[in-house]
């Protein structure tokens, strides 16, 4: 056996350990005013300047000496001896003592008349009004808000110390290629360091990348030394876990001191922290969500001991649509899809690879589960934490159900009034289940039964005392999709990619296998199953199988023949009671838009004859 | 009578016709994936590679054909033909079709040998497992947060299309100068396009601030015609109001249409919405808090039509604690101080002069009274908008009653611990009314009775039945500042500036007064009131008067002459019941730390040997 990890601590004694072995002392850094905004103080901020300096006139109109308007009224107006036309903001005069508005002023002759009496003082703004030379203006870790930066330059401000972080990012393995670079077979975009940058920045730091460093241990030596030298905190992405070339732990070992080798969190567990020259240094998993995971839980919160503002996430209870198991002993951090159905709050955990980016980018929340918990059932009431705006997370669509390309690109149509529409693939029966349970606001399925009809069979089986509406996406084209056309005969005993159970694309197979009296295992890869149209494709694409059901714009997207085999009907069931609300009712809009048809007729392979229309089934 | 606007209209109608009269469509700009972050993108984003393109393992360990590693057990482990090394994220070999860990493999003379087979594809990432070439990655209008950087970078996008909206900023107005000039007499720091420059780019707006312009009509005219040619917004300003050299109405209907001359918003009314060549153009008002409001409601919420993500202030109900009267027919916005006081939130008006930015810089939020409501009374429950994030205002500390320089150094002290102190000046007795109201945290207080006691008397009259700490901040001296060291006796005859009724330095004026026998009416000046130590000293420094009673540390910040008159007791009332909220505590704590005792030895004219010491009144 070989040993992964010195020891693995939770997640709440690496954070002790951190702010207990160093100082947290942010850097000084001069800005200029202008960039300032969202900026914290390094120390408290005094005017430079009184504001106003001197007495100003506080309205348009005519600076007067008071006494001289004593008197006047409407019956007995009163022209004034010196008068001094001035605008807002101009000098009122050494000797005058008040302001009246233009309003309230009779001019003739360049003489001013009057018929009320100014009080002493009325309509100036006094020296010093605002604030007086001296004065704080601002205390010490301040953030600065962009409505400030007026009142900064007024009071004589035009470079500001705020705080900073100063981190290096050092990427290291010899398979990184850097962003806008095509991978060859079995090198990687660096993307850690990037991601890092991005959110360690939004928090106030002041990130380095330094150069790629290859998997050696000396090149790897020189490259922390020198970040430590130049940084306040030093972070290596990968090398942390147990491959054959991961040097980080032994390299921070030779220079300064490994204090941690894993900590007990998942996604992120491979995590090293040390010390090299006084100066913390992390070691940062390759796996992306686990890159993710070790930024949000560990060093945004280690930057908050520095000082740097580093806002909490938002938190909704939120009901979960599926059981969360997990063993005792680690912090779980689990991607989810949250949205209002119906008044209550739904949430759904996303995939748990680490290398899914893309599950971070459909995530709106996620579910922290404490290490002293044994994961949630179904059902279970949890505290789902906001990725996105409390205004988006109720805009969000659950869409949950059979996989079609097309959904993105309903997405793309409804984003811009403000519905963020969110497929989770689980196929046409997982998403009736959902629907069932009131935990989707729409279920796209396309669902075969033996009379050859689509949905409705099921919907009363499933759904038998609940209103369902089903809209039609379009018709759609299933076939099989080759790199040399194969057709539905034709492809027997070549090696095959499947979809899931429970999918509808699945479902076709096995009708038309048996139709066909074929017996399933007589089909190489029947058991390997992926859970979209494009998956499938990608498979074929890859060489990994020589042929697989999908539809045809799957086909199409990555230049494979495709030979039709059936057409179906692909429809979106919404439970009646949810037509009024005002996302689905964006949603059925977007579908049967001019701009929804276009689209499908420029994708290839959908009948749009009844794109749109409704069906009810109760 | 001066005509002053053409036509007010209400706030609604304003941005009814700004998305009725203009087509709101952004600009698009492209941006390198570094800086796309808090961005929103103009177009769907679409996958320009697979990831991964090839099959990977997901473990470090052996690469296996998962055939020959069948019936592998403890009792028969089998050794592997042929395995080869890889580490997570190298290419699993064509024909290998899964992975077995590491710490399952015994090796031995580079041969490896398991003791329990792998099922077929275990601990591979497929091709196009995360995302497939040609997938949609996000949507049109997508705000891209920080952690999607790294996703973008593996999906193989560099460069990202981004609405953007160009904002040309006109400063207009001969009296101008830049910021980091000390403004002669009747110059002014331009502040108003740096902070909308600021507050515009903070919500995706991209903003050119051109040079100032004079005021004269021609050269107006020139400088808004290049601007709305290269911008889709203009705004200019100042020069929205009637003074005789407000000539931004003029030169907008000379160039193209003026659509509105005021809208009904207390501050902000004289904004104008005009058109040239299609493009809105927007007059902001001179004053700092009515630019600011037209910003904040006009021209961010417009900003929202063009998709830029502008995000609604956070609402706490609060109660009011002083009425705020108004006139029906125009939208007010009024900046307070909002805290939550034993459990309770509290939300108090600041002052509403629209040259106060200091005011900005206090608020930590707002009240909006609609146009319909006639306001407010004190204790009415109403929605303060937020500033801060929610967590700073549960931070806030709520000090209000008498003024000292030191509560801003108390304020830079507690800062780093999280505590916001807010220190609102209505004098002492306004913060006894204040601490029996239980509207404030902690009152400043230096009420002398006739016995010559500090405030105790006055907590037993007006606190009777409430137990009320008074923790000592320190020994102060009150005297007469001067430009030419008058005494107390001597400043008779001179012009006074006074202190406002209920302030502890004005009862100590009346005290000392009536003890002399001097009737208050002999002092010239004795009508004319200011609220701060600081404001006293400038007056006499301005010339404005020639004596009047301060601190020491106020006469000394503007380097004026000082005569001790009477040490007098600083001190703060707290309310019993409240000694264990740990805002409090951290006070009480900065007031006793030893950096709090440097801060006043330095300031000087503080007497040091009772701070922080505990009385009790009850």
């Amino acid at each position: 056996m070989v040993t992964r990890y010195l020891s693995v601590i939770p997640l709440d004694e690496a954070m002790a350990l951190l702010a207990r072995e160093f100082p947290c002392t942010p850097s000084v850094m001069q800005v200029p005013l202008e960039e300032a905004a969202g900026r914290i103080t390094a120390g408290p901020i005094f005017a430079r300047f009184s504001v106003p300096e001197i007495h100003l006139a506080a309205m348009d109109g005519i600076a007067v000496v008071s006494a001289e308007t004593k008197g006047a009224s409407d019956q007995r107006p009163v022209t004034l001896p010196r008068a001094v036309r001035v605008n807002t903001g101009n000098v009122v005069p050494p000797g005058y003592d008040a302001v009246i508005m233009i309003e309230d002023v009779w001019e003739e002759d360049g003489r001013y008349t009057i018929r009320k009496a100014a009080s002493p003082w009325q309509h100036v703004r006094p020296a010093g009004e605002d604030l007086a030379e001296s004065e704080m203006v601002m205390s010490s870790r301040h953030r600065i808000r962009p409505h400030e930066i007026g009142a900064l330059a007024t009071y004589g401000l035009t470079r500001l110390d705020v705080i900073t972080v100063r981190i290096g990012l050092i990427p290291t393995g010899s398979e990184l290629v850097p962003a806008g670079t095509r991978p060859a077979p079995g090198q990687v975009v660096e993307s850690n360091t990037l991601m890092a940058k991005a959110m360690l920045e939004d928090a106030g730091a002041t990130c380095t990348r330094y150069p790629f460093v290859e998997d050696r241990p000396e090149v790897i030596r020189e490259a922390l030394a020198k970040a430590a030298h130049e940084n306040d905190i030093v972070i290596v992405s990968a090398g942390s876990s147990a491959g054959t070339k991961d040097y980080t732990a032994d390299v921070i070992a030779g220079l300064g001191t490994v204090l941690v080798h894993g900590v007990a969190t998942k996604p992120g567990k491979p995590v090293i922290i040390g010390r090299i020259g006084g100066k913390p240094v992390v070691g940062l998993p390759g796996y992306p969500l686990s890159a993710l995971t070790v930024i949000r839980e560990i060093v945004l919160p280690f930057l908050k001991t520095y000082g740097l503002a580093v806002p909490d996430p938002e938190i909704i209870r939120a009901v979960i649509t599926s059981a969360l198991a997990k063993e005792i002993g680690s912090d779980e951090f689990v991607l989810c899809a949250l949205g209002n159905v119906g008044g209550h709050w739904i949430v759904s955990p996303q995939s748990k690879g680490a290398g899914v980016q893309m599950s971070a980018v459909r995530a709106n929340a996620y579910i922290r589960v404490p290490r002293q918990s044994e994961g949630f059932n179904a059902g279970d009431e949890v505290d789902a934490r906001l990725m996105v705006p409390v205004q988006d997370a109720k805009g969000a669509l659950l869409v949950t159900g059979s996989h079609d390309p097309v959904l993105d690109y309903l997405a793309d149509l409804l984003r811009p009034s403000g519905v963020s529409l969110i497929s989770t693939h689980v196929g046409s029966m997982g998403g009736i289940l959902a629907l069932k349970k009131d935990e989707c606001h729409a279920a796209p399925t396309h669902l075969l039964s033996d009379d050859g009809s689509y949905n409705t069979h099921y919907l009363q089986k499933y759904l038998p005392r609940t209103p369902v509406d089903l809209i039609c996406v379009a018709g759609r084209q299933q076939g099989v999709v080759s790199r040399t056309g194969l057709t539905f005969a034709g492809m027997q005993g070549r090696t095959f990619i499947n979809r899931q159970k429970g999918s509808g694309t699945r479902m076709l197979l096995d009708y038309e296998l048996k139709k066909a009296g074929i017996d399933p295992s007589s089909l190489p890869g029947y058991d390997r199953e992926v859970t979209t149209h494009i998956a499938v494709a990608l498979a074929v694409k890859s060489g990994e199988a020589e042929a697989g059901l999908c539809v045809y714009s799957a086909a199409k997207a990555l230049g494979l023949a495709f030979v039709p085999m059936a057409q179906e009907r692909y429809e979106l069931a919404i439970r009646r009671e949810h037509a009024d609300d005002p996302r689905i009712q964006a949603l059925v809009a977007a579908i049967r838009s001019p701009a929804f048809k276009a689209i499908l007729d420029r994708l290839g392979g959908y009948d749009t004859s009844e794109t749109g229309t409704r069906r009810t089934v109760s």
